[in-house]
């Protein structure tokens, strides 16, 4: 059988072998309800309180400030509808106009609802400076909302100082950071960040389970009603497996960030270095200030999604745009946000390498992408 | 070590080894993002459309009717709020007294933004009759919501009359058939629901995951918006592994219904019996048409916490009244419906049986309850 090669990480990872042995006794013996009052709930109820923890000091937040949820699109819709739909004033919300879908589908639900959202447009290299948030603020803002990463491109934004700006105009700062938690260094408090969306398994977690950062302080209603879960914030019994396997998976990536980085950022330069070698003429978008591991790259005169399929065939996962626009062969809104000219946006890939992948894997990419590109 | 006896199956059940083993390659090997292009997300993919296929079956829906979520709590959300935020008419939405927090704290949640909400008076046996009904519903009635069995008393309603009630008026039935589904017989066509909510881990599926059945033709806006998931319907990444594990708890537990019901039925005898036997004197809550093992229990001049508690240090958990409720020391909101005196309602408690427990339990329960009440 062929070896099969992942590098598709930015869509999804493999869950870490400790997480998932941290998450057995969860899902064998230990199933007590944890909302109950009897003895049988304890060792849940200790469990939750020590990963509420560990996922707080991860990202330099407070436990209490940490509410889990079933993931970054729970997180996002909860971050964008709440703060709208609670607001008689019907002040804006402002995002960018290249977020993933889980955050501008949530701004077009409150649009319907008559809450007025603003998209702003990145460079082409996929940033949103300080100076283009200033030119749509107003101090009629209720919201802003900017990716920590984007996921198509990898550009890392200049959060503290859009937190800066969006505060100096009495707005809240929410982050859908879903690309960045667990993969680059990240302190809520010290970067002044209101709200933040994460993923478990963008960080090699289980699937099903993320959590919303809300800074102390912020008055923000339920988004799941009912129970008296997350101290009223989030409705729901606690999935006590998935939530230990999230923080088990994220304690193991931050105590480890800088290496994984490093690791990652040679397989990254590696591959880069030996597609030059090998004649095929790229452009990198993004810019200079991306995601380890996360490269997106446009070709002129030819179809991503046929390059693809072509490297499906030889065993390599990878993708054209977001995960969840695979299916779309329209061109992403990332990369339309971005002006990518149409020649270009159609002839792109995304590779996204992880800490299980392999020197030797990136060879076998390149030495695909060349029998595809000869 | 004391043997511990779990007699609080309605708060959350054990996951099912068959379950949990059909869970391993979707939380170790098989990790694909199902929604990605790839032949690595061929196996999710395919295994999510049999595991929609087979909860279908089990209800007796269509698989396109059936919408993964991530429990009950979302599920009642989606069907509560999406009908009224799409309502620009702003129709009644009727619902009962003692429905689920998930379901009353949603409808509080669309009164606070200008949908107007009725909340229907149960029996003094905990039953919400067509006649009820009869009284609140009007042409102008959107949707009515009634749950399928109530949580404390284990009544179940009349499904089908209240259904015809609200199809009479032209209005939409929702049930939230959390305590029902996978523990009693249940033909969503048959029975004229258009909306169902349920929840894994309530029969011995994993935490964390549920579904709503939506009946075809039904246009309801997502909840969770974003991705392409669910065919539009339901952003977020796949939950795989969960999807699979509650699928083969359901088909299990349909697949064995009569058997158990028989096996718990006659546990529940046994327990009511026994308790006879021992002179200890008791009001059973719920009327005559319950879920097997559960059983509601009220007891005159005593507090229903210290029983829970004394239980406790006997190794047995058991409940006073939701498992969402039990911190709250306050009358629940269920027995204040069916209007129990005060002193009956502060000695209420609530033990659910289900397949995993034995005679001897049974007689240890009531052995325990013996001592306390000596």
């Amino acid at each position: 059988m062929k070896k099969h090669i992942y590098a598709d990480n930015a869509a999804t990872t493999q869950l870490d072998r400790d997480a998932f042995e941290a998450m057995l006794p969860w899902l064998l013996d230990e199933y007590g309800n944890a909302s109950q009052p009897y003895a049988f709930a304890r060792k849940p109820k200790k469990a939750l309180a020590k990963a509420r923890a560990i996922i707080a000091e991860c990202i330099g937040a407070f436990p209490e400030e940490i509410f889990f949820t079933s993931g970054g699109t729970e997180s996002d819709n909860w971050a964008i509808k709440m703060p709208a739909y609670s607001d008689p004033n019907k002040r804006a919300t402002i995002t960018s106009a290249f977020e993933h879908h889980a955050v501008l589908h949530s701004c077009a639900a409150i649009e319907r609802l008559g809450f007025p959202v603003a998209y702003m447009r990145p460079t082409k290299d996929g940033y949103i400076t300080p100076e283009i948030l200033e030119d749509y603020i107003t101090d009629n803002t209720r919201l802003v909302s900017v990716m920590f990463a984007n996921n198509e491109l990898g550009s890392i934004q200049p959060i503290k100082e859009l937190g800066n700006v969006a505060h100096r105009h009495g707005a809240f700062f929410h982050t859908d950071a879903v690309q960045a938690v667990g993969h680059i260094n990240l302190d809520v408090h010290n970067l002044g960040i209101d709200m933040l969306s994460a993923s478990a398994h963008k960080f090699n977690g289980p699937k099903g389970i993320g959590f919303l950062y809300v800074r102390k302080g912020i008055e923000l209603p339920p988004y799941a009603d009912g129970g008296a879960q997350e101290g009223g914030h989030r409705a729901g019994t606690e999935n006590i497996a998935c939530i230990i396997g999230m923080a088990t998976a994220l304690k193991k990536n931050c105590d480890t960030l800088e290496e994984n980085q490093m690791y990652i950022r040679a397989l990254e330069e590696r591959l880069l270095r030996q597609l030059g070698d090998a004649g095929i003429k790229y452009t990198r978008n993004g810019g200079s200030n991306t995601l380890p591991g996360l490269i997106s790259l446009s070709f002129a005169d030819v179809d991503g999604e046929a390059i693809l399929h072509r490297m499906d065939l030889m065993g390599i996962s990878i993708s054209t745009g977001s995960a969840c626009d695979s299916k779309n062969t329209e061109i992403s809104h990332v990369l339309k946000a971005i002006g990518l000219n149409e020649n270009l946006a159609k002839g792109t890939i995304r590779l996204s390498l992880g800490k299980a992948n392999t020197e030797e894997e990136v060879t076998d990419i390149v030495r695909a992408m060349s029998r595809i590109f000869s």
